[in-house]
């Protein structure tokens, strides 16, 4: 029977769900499995450091469907489950694969480097198994196939993240191939017809019943991979729409678009539409309190319909149907019966007014110029805090797609996402620009990742916000506390310091609204290369959303 | 009765413990928590992620005592875990306090933001049990402070990290201070006299009657305090001492000092002097596989007595006495009755040969020049590779002392380290220069800690090794492989990046031997400022202990 070696076995089965860029740290424990990288057409993409590699696997995974990345026992794991937990918290499907020390030294106890110096080994996977969906260490050739085929498939069905630990003594032990000639699933199977046609007659119903039904995209829609068929709905619905904080990102190009819903956090107009309307159909809720203006959201909940991965509630009822299935069949619904009554008209802009174009940047206007920055083709990242907040603000244009850590919120995700999610645009052509919004609060947690953007040729756009601190927790609380200063770099010299050998273009610092027209106007900021602007604001000044919330955040911490 | 805050209590108990500056990186959950550090006269020392927080921390504690920083629930504390894990192997006390939400949005099962989205909050904890002596969340008032002590108490007792989780509504929650009346011991109750005097007996005869004994100073001497009291017994003994790669840093002014011995990675006549004794007293042994050249140690087994913080062992027996309390007695012993033979003296240069100084640098010169440079009153930093294998051959001046994370050996760690290890130098005034020796791949982890170092004015003189990659992972496996390649930086613009405003100086790249003569004696490079050296090495060179047990490491990654 044909053999093949553990570590090829786990690399094939990646490159088999689409995987082609690996990142990670290397590791002694780990080396001679790096070795076997290339032999399944993967590519090493090597990262200064875990969390980066971990958040770049991360925003790789959003972008070509499946991420992955390998780090060594201890140290190197350790410092990737803070990017994990992500992974988990945000569907984000990721293997990860941790290099282990042989099976032999931990039978014998051996204290090992990167140990906790007592003979025990199996503390770290303990530790992974809180934050992930299945974890495994490869201890038994005879079931090692097995092992990965288990693990990876619990990945892909819970689009969640999973841990291999492979002993430097099994990457090469001898398996069997004939697992490999199965495909890992990579669609949920069907659902079941009766219960499936029964609950979309059930929604389909509501929304004929209803008197002023909306749809609200959230965030679990693209953490299902349910853009697509839900944007299928929404325009043969026709219903008034509207995204959250964590939806943002959904095609908002459509007539029937009514703007970003956060409860207290949204605009007069949007709040009053969303809070009115009798029927809710979202797809994906995920009512976290940095997706609902801090718990302020005031809907009729009886009337809220939410699709999930592997569920939907209508009313009090809970239906065991899966997400896409159930939309495409809704769709399918909606077509051959469309709603009766003509959907209530959005009449209102979705987006906020044009602000004031002169004088010192605002973030006002700074959300307002970013928005018509962006074109068809653009990949748009932000950062937790102020970037993701005050995106939600600007306009997106068609075929544009953005994201950020809604959730979990750790804040340096996004510049090591970057990393990964422009790579996967690369790779599939999905889109033409990467650009990443971020604070220089944010930016110094992972910044060597910058390294890599230089270096993989990535070519991004990155806008920093530079306001001398923690300007979203100035916001909540601490005003002028020294806690929430940072250290001040030179900006202009980052790209240079990272990656002297490619070339860099560094924007700045911009201080004024008429500066930054002209910046974006600029055709040197569309050369493609490392491109950096310095963004100047004031410490003090932040998103209106921000501004909206940001007292009721410190207030919910304090009275709960 | 008198009251005080929850977030007092404890800040007062890390300031009566001698802890000046606090590490950490704010986030909402702690914002209020952080506002409290000031009243007990604590400054705080802000980082840009909490990895080098943790790392701070733990180079603090390595010089103070204790060290301590404070991060936020999630993203935060996750992020310090492979820090944590280090305090944990190398017996550091740091207190970890971490940020919580409040105790009633927990109880409700909100979906907080930096949870898992899932309404589950105590998965971190549990996550951090595997890597501390304890954990504690202060979830109730009324036993908040005696929660507090007994976790610090612990700390203190097993030298070893603790995690402290304050929720929002429990940081200012009033408490009694009555228990702050009572100190926190620092130190271990005395031994029984009687088991102690039986072991010191034991000890002092086995000394007495063996041909050719030996002391030799391991990791776990300076990890329980114990410098001191071993440097009287070293003298008073007379015996030929010898320390581990862990244990270096101990004085090796002494006359009877015979070199580092690490199995087959010592030079020949350490290796034949300590594996020809008959008796060998280890002072707090810790034989993982790199203090001991990949277990190639090869000493008479059933002569050692090897000493720890809670127990000695000689022969089979093992006896519960600590550490410090039997050496003391051991020194008066000693001193009382003096061993009858003349020590064999130490007739051999415990150092290796003086290399050649000309030419393109090699490691063998790079590591005998900066013992020269080095100078008494040197805090001395080492990384995990190249540079703690190197410094081991390097002559250490008397009262300077060294250190590298040898058990754990995390990359990265030394940059951290250093910044906390050299911030408590200048509070205690117990050393006068801080040196950090680290390489560039390990310094692209947490290369964000300059920032802090330049802002906090500590002044470091800082050598990067730039060998194009990471060079003892290319001599253990894959001496070409694409992954033990790193980014290519610009090491002489670093320090004006991270901190613009401050005085540095960078030198190099140093390419040959007479070169780095002439910088290590130039006054510039003794000026009190940021210096940055930057180190040219060949990518295939390596100290002659890697050299040594290189190979071997990938075999037992392999055969075992």
């Amino acid at each position: 029977m044909p053999e093949i070696k553990v570590g090829d076995y786990i690399f094939t089965r990646l490159r088999q769900l689409g995987v082609e860029s690996v990142f990670g740290v290397p590791g002694d424990y780990e080396l001679a499995l790096l070795d076997l990288i290339g032999d399944s057409g993967l590519s090493w993409k090597g990262n200064p450091n875990e969390l980066v590699a971990s958040y770049a696997a991360d925003g790789y995974a959003r972008i070509n469907g499946i991420g992955a990345f390998v780090t060594t026992f201890g140290p190197g794991e350790l410092s990737a489950y803070c990017g994990m937990a992500g992974h988990y918290a945000e569907y984000v499907p990721v293997a990860h694969i941790v290099g282990y020390p042989s099976v032999t030294a931990a039978d014998s106890h051996a204290i090992m480097h990167h140990s906790l110096g007592n003979g025990i080994f199996d503390m770290y996977e303990k530790m992974a198994r809180e934050i992930t969906a299945t974890t495994v260490v490869l201890r038994n050739k005879q079931t090692a196939a097995q092992d990965i085929d288990r693990a990876l498939t619990i990945m892909v069905e819970q689009s969640r993240p999973v841990y291999i630990g492979v002993p430097t003594d099994m990457a090469y032990a001898p398996v069997s191939d004939e697992g490999l000639k199965t495909p890992i699933p990579t669609t949920l199977p069907p659902n079941d017809k009766a219960t499936e046609q029964n609950a979309v007659a059930a929604i389909h119903e509501a929304l004929e019943k209803a008197q002023s039904p909306v749809i609200v995209v959230d965030g679990n829609c693209a953490r299902n991979n349910a853009l697509q068929v839900t944007e299928e709905l929404v325009k043969a619905a026709g219903l008034p729409y509207f995204v959250t904080a964590m939806g943002k990102g959904f095609n908002e190009t459509l007539p029937n678009f009514g703007g970003l819903y956060g409860g207290g956090a949204s605009y007069p107009e949007v709040k009053k539409a969303v809070e009115s309307a009798d029927v809710l159909l979202f797809i994906g809720r995920y009512a976290n309190d940095f997706n609902t203006g801090e718990f302020t959201v005031k809907v009729n909940e009886k009337g809220v319909i939410d699709l999930q991965r592997f569920w939907l509630s209508i009313g009090d009822q809970k239906i065991n149907v899966s997400m896409n299935h159930t939309l495409a069949a809704l769709v399918d619904s909606v077509k051959k019966t469309p709603l009766s009554k003509t959907a209530k008209a959005v009449t209102w802009d979705p987006y906020p007014m044009k602000p004031e174009a002169s004088g010192p940047l605002t973030q006002d206007f700074l959300w307002y110029a970013i928005g018509e920055f962006f074109q068809p083709g653009d990949l748009i990242i932000g950062e937790t805090g102020t970037s993701a907040f005050g995106l939600g603000a600007a306009k997106l244009p068609k075929d544009t797609f953005m994201y950020n850590q809604t959730i979990f919120g750790s804040i340096g995700y996004a510049t090591g996402a970057a990393l990964g999610s422009f790579m996967a645009a690369q790779e599939t052509g999905k889109f033409k620009r990467g650009i990443l919004v971020t604070g220089e609060g944010s930016l110094h947690l992972t910044v060597q990742a910058f390294a890599d953007l230089l270096r993989y040729n990535v070519k991004p756009i990155i806008f920093v916000l530079n306001n001398d601190g923690y300007t979203v927790e100035r916001i909540i609380h601490g005003m002028e506390a020294v806690y929430n200063e940072v250290a001040h770099w030179d900006y202009s010299t980052l790209a240079h310091t990272f990656g002297p050998a490619f070339p860099s273009k560094y924007h700045g610092p911009i201080k004024t609204a008429e500066e930054l027209t002209k910046l974006l106007q600029d055709p040197e900021l569309r050369e493609e290369c490392f491109q950096l602007v310095e963004v100047k604001l004031d410490k003090h000044d932040a998103p209106l959303s921000v501004r909206l919330t940001g007292a009721a955040i410190d207030e919910f911490n304090k009275a709960q």
